[in-house]
């Protein structure tokens, strides 16, 4: 299909369009008495070419899964955002007036409260990730011809996870996607670094892979064409290089330094004014809205199943690792909708075995893990698949941010952080999680699973995909013998009793290789006379604080709590939140005290004071308290 | 000075040192029975060019300033580094078969308790950041002429940290820094998603601002010549991209996928035969380390303090980030060696008043918070700088892995994190630190700050310049009532009761806005003839444990915890921490429990459950317990 300039009429409509939603986001700002009026004004023409010419989306139903995407990278521009889908029609353009007020869902920055944002924004630098993962969802799963947009920012084009995402959308040939580039100039704080270099911009999208297109930011009608030529280019993702002003037709502000996230103050008015006699036409809109051209396939990810229950045989030697990967693959056969991503690790932590058995259903991500996190959310965004992301336990830290946005944008993926502790012996301290779980409880809403054995893994498996919420599920990398019959039922939020007497006299809680090391410890303690139940969590958020104050009780108040993490933040600390409101009870806490070193895996657990050996201590001290 | 081919008894020496570091890689990892050989093999000519013709630097003192600096990126290649520095005479090759004994310092991943390494590798993606940083010091504050060199994978370097690093370095025109990618085509789990597609990489590299260099990375001759190269061109730092192969020289492994991170067993035995007949000369060697040509500036950056004390009245209104900037440019008064770097915030964060004084110590990293916190850490490595990275503290969040390896390192790498809470208000959750304390509690050896007055803001300063390990202070947005005289002496681990009588029935601990909610909790507890004690922490790490046991004792164990952060692993678990070993206690803790919104900051305190409404509530129910 060939190229058709819009009409003259068209033009002049989406240029007045522009000038409106400078308007609204002077206005909806001046109410607010804060926000980033001037990072809207730069971004005005491609909003208004974007929502009334080239994007097509049914206005009652924003979320459809036919529409085109759309994600706002620079979070900060949301007045202007708020404004194009209201003067679509969406909602009434008065309310853009209680932008940032406690009781509208206008707030300062994007988020999923909001019928027509996928994604939270607003950290900067993440939007092309999740807008990678919803165009891969559209190529690969959904085979729509739904297109995803993503606007990011001069300023966050220097945050490496844009390069990282865009490197993937290269690699996978996304040409669903067009990134666009709002290069205005002008940071926070002062000129970005490469302010209106153009071809540095150009040369550095061609070379990762994208058909790179430089344009006036502010002139429609090379917008509507450089989107058209976007839209017919097939094997790469264009990326739309804007060169804009900030502040654009702001009179004695526009371009200029110290104007960023301020409102206009008494200058508001005059910019209006200015603004307005911009307008050529005030009377009601021609141009339309653009309607999807095809329907997107209709998903259940609901009650999702092991195809087979656990197999294994008690007290058999299996690592929660590796039955990680078998569970991923049997979810996966009774679901096409479930996927793993993983950062080539995945001969580690066993995603391969999806891979194996779904090839298509696999998204190798490299050794990118903020991307690898973005594309997940992304991916599981609009509850298109079931997406498993997984690497070492560890490397989770380096994607904190997307995964804290990530409770933002209400998203429900699934972790899996394998060699987690000083377990995993001779790598090394760098490659072990020793404040991956203290990461994830952190997320509002998060369910942090910790199974000990692979029966219990295949289950955390099978629940993590059943439940909201960002999850996490922390696999150990030795191998660890089955506790538990392939039927035992488990809950997210209920522990199990793995050893108890009449006589108990302290109360043991471990999880993965310490919950052995607790058994271990009971064994000799028994010896001494000394009697220990034992409590396997299973989830350490939500802790299942009715067991732990009810056996802790009935063991005195002793309590001792032994992981393979740091001290702050991971299962001890969850223990003591959990007994906080309780009086008499007294905890003993075994954790890794300091950085560890290189050595063998029972050497270290040994060394840094996690086993049975200094279990049977605290035992014995904590009888004295 | 025009290039000199080495003559060809070096080329062959150079040739024959790279097979006896592949055969020491191969022995060692055979003797730990772990390690990564066949990454080892393709840099072995790099290495021996490097250690053997390029770099400049005295055997005896490693760390000297003056030395020439290597940072091993792709940290498990590990094996042939210790080899490098065995061969050259540091130690005895004899102790390479020590690697990853759990007695000896040659661990997996290099690490500082190496005294031949300054930053720890292994979390991929990291080694340009750190060695950009400390090109930065080299350049612009020693202005010596040593060279910093780091090496990187090729499946690294899809981390977009490498490319925050790489602009940075481009920008900041670091032509005394040479980035060499290793292209060996292979990753952990398949190949590298550019395999040896060469051309890519120069034209990524150029485009970074780069003189980018394509070599055959196992011919001795061209390495020498590119580093040459390198090291005369000025204006901008020099990329040499080697294309290698993995396990090069491994006859039946070389360029073979499944063979990463593995000894090589049975076959070790053939490999090192061969290696053996390439060996040309079995003596002595005649190639010589080179020595240093000049001497780095003697630096003294122990016992700093601010130029003048704090000057508040008390009672003035003053946000804590505003006292930091102050603070940091007293600071930089006595000592040349303090510095500043921030990502786009420093209006924000106010570190801009450092900058405002002495604006050749402040270093600008854009919005790219890996980078920025690993240039801190590579410019305070070796004691060269005293660092400050600020930025809002839940983007410290993006750099989580950095800081961690920061541990690792032994960084004495201050950071400032301003806009905590909800105390922000209006801009929402995405610019809202409530996971900071937790992330910064896990390191090891950390001290986290959080001041809540002026005066206490600027002592924390004064105090983290002089703080071995990481230390992390939370700065809060709204201003706050100057609490302490002047003259007030602080310590980290050492808190304040702000407030007590004879007849205190509970303990209140708040930090931050929420100190001043307890104190207004406190008036209106006293109203009801309820008598509260209220402690500043000061420090949430170390916390005054003593102090806080001692005051809850007095107040019949009742204690109410309330803080501007979500419930995981913040000051609340951190007093549960420090009261775990004591019977009777109850504690009622008071944090933000859900992904909060938009709004004004008391309206969002008192909605969030944490205003002196909640604390007196609190209080009551604390006081049935």
């Amino acid at each position: 299909m060939p190229y058709h300039k819009p009409e003259s009429k068209t033009v002049q409509e989406l240029k007045d369009i522009a000038h409106r939603l400078r308007i609204h986001s002077i206005t909806s700002t001046q109410a607010s008495k804060s926000g980033h009026p001037t990072s809207c004004a730069s971004i005005a023409e491609i909003m208004s070419v974007l929502f009334f010419q080239t994007m097509r989306y049914k206005l009652s139903a924003p979320k459809d899964a036919s529409n085109d995407r759309f994600v706002l990278s620079k979070g900060h521009a949301a007045p202007i955002l708020y404004a194009a889908w209201a003067e679509a029609g969406l909602f009434p353009i008065s309310d853009l007036q209680n932008l940032r007020k406690i009781d509208s869902d206008l707030e300062g920055h994007p988020t999923p409260r909001l019928n027509f944002i996928d994604v939270g924004t607003g950290s900067l630098g993440q939007g092309v990730a999740v807008a990678a993962g919803m165009a891969y969802v559209g190529k690969n799963f959904d085979k729509t011809d739904y297109r995803t947009y993503v606007l990011v920012g001069d300023g966050e084009s220097a945050e490496g996870s844009i390069w990282e995402s865009l490197h993937f959308a290269g690699y996978y040939k996304l040409d669903n996607l067009c990134v666009i580039f709002d290069v205005n100039r002008l940071g926070q704080s002062e000129p970005t670094s490469l302010q209106h270099q153009m071809e540095v911009y150009r040369k550095r999208l061609d070379a990762f892979g994208f058909n790179a297109i430089v344009v006036d930011g502010h002139d429609v009608e090379e917008l509507c064409k450089a989107f058209y030529e976007a839209s017919e280019t097939k094997g790469k993702p264009t990326a739309i290089i804007a060169k804009t002003f900030k502040g654009k037709f702001f009179p004695n502000i526009e371009d200029l330094e110290n104007w960023h996230g301020k409102p206009l103050g008494d200058k508001a008015q005059e910019v209006i004014k200015h603004l307005e006699g911009l307008i050529v036409n005030h009377g009601a809109l021609n141009v339309k809205v653009q309607s999807p051209t095809a329907t997107s396939p209709t998903v259940d990810i609901t009650k999702v199943k092991l195809a087979t229950p656990p197999e294994y045989k008690l007290g058999e030697s299996v690592a929660t690792r590796l039955a990680y990967g078998t569970a991923l693959a049997k979810l996966a056969v009774n679901n096409p909708r479930v996927i793993a991503l993983d950062g080539d690790t995945k001969n580690s932590t066993f995603s391969e075995k999806l891979k194996k058995a779904f090839p298509e259903r696999y998204i190798e991500c490299f050794i990118a893990e903020q991307n690898l996190v973005g594309v997940a959310i992304g991916a599981a965004c609009r509850d298109r698949t079931i997406a498993f992301a997984s690497t070492f336990a560890t490397f989770f830290t380096r994607a904190f941010d997307q995964i804290r946005m990530g409770a933002i944008s209400q998203t429900n993926v699934n972790f899996v952080g394998s060699h987690c502790g000083v377990s995993i012996g001779e790598d090394g301290p760098s490659q072990m999680g020793l404040e991956d779980v203290a990461m994830f409880r952190t997320i509002p809403g998060s369910t942090v699973f910790y199974p000990s054995d692979a029966v219990s893994c295949e289950r955390a498996v099978e629940l993590a995909a059943n439940t909201k919420g960002v999850c996490f599920i922390r696999t150990s990398r030795p191998n660890t013998a089955v506790l538990y019959k392939n039927d035992e039922p488990f809950q997210a939020g209920k522990g199990k009793v793995v050893k108890s007497s009449p006589n108990d006299q302290v109360l043991l809680i471990g999880a993965g290789i310490t919950l052995y090391e607790c058994l271990a410890a009971a064994e000799q303690l028994a010896k001494a006379g000394i009697h220990a139940r034992i409590i396997d969590p299973f989830t350490v958020k939500p802790l299942d604080s009715d067991l732990i104050v009810k056996e802790g009780q009935f063991c005195g108040g002793r309590v001792v709590v032994v992981e393979d993490h740091y001290r702050e933040g991971g299962l001890g600390e969850a223990v003591l939140s959990a007994l906080a409101e309780h009086r008499n009870f007294v905890v003993k806490h075994l954790y890794v005290p300091r950085v560890p070193r290189s050595g063998p895996p029972t050497v270290l657990i040994d060394m840094f004071g996690i086993s049975s050996r200094s279990i049977v201590a605290a035992a014995n001290e904590v009888l004295k308290l």
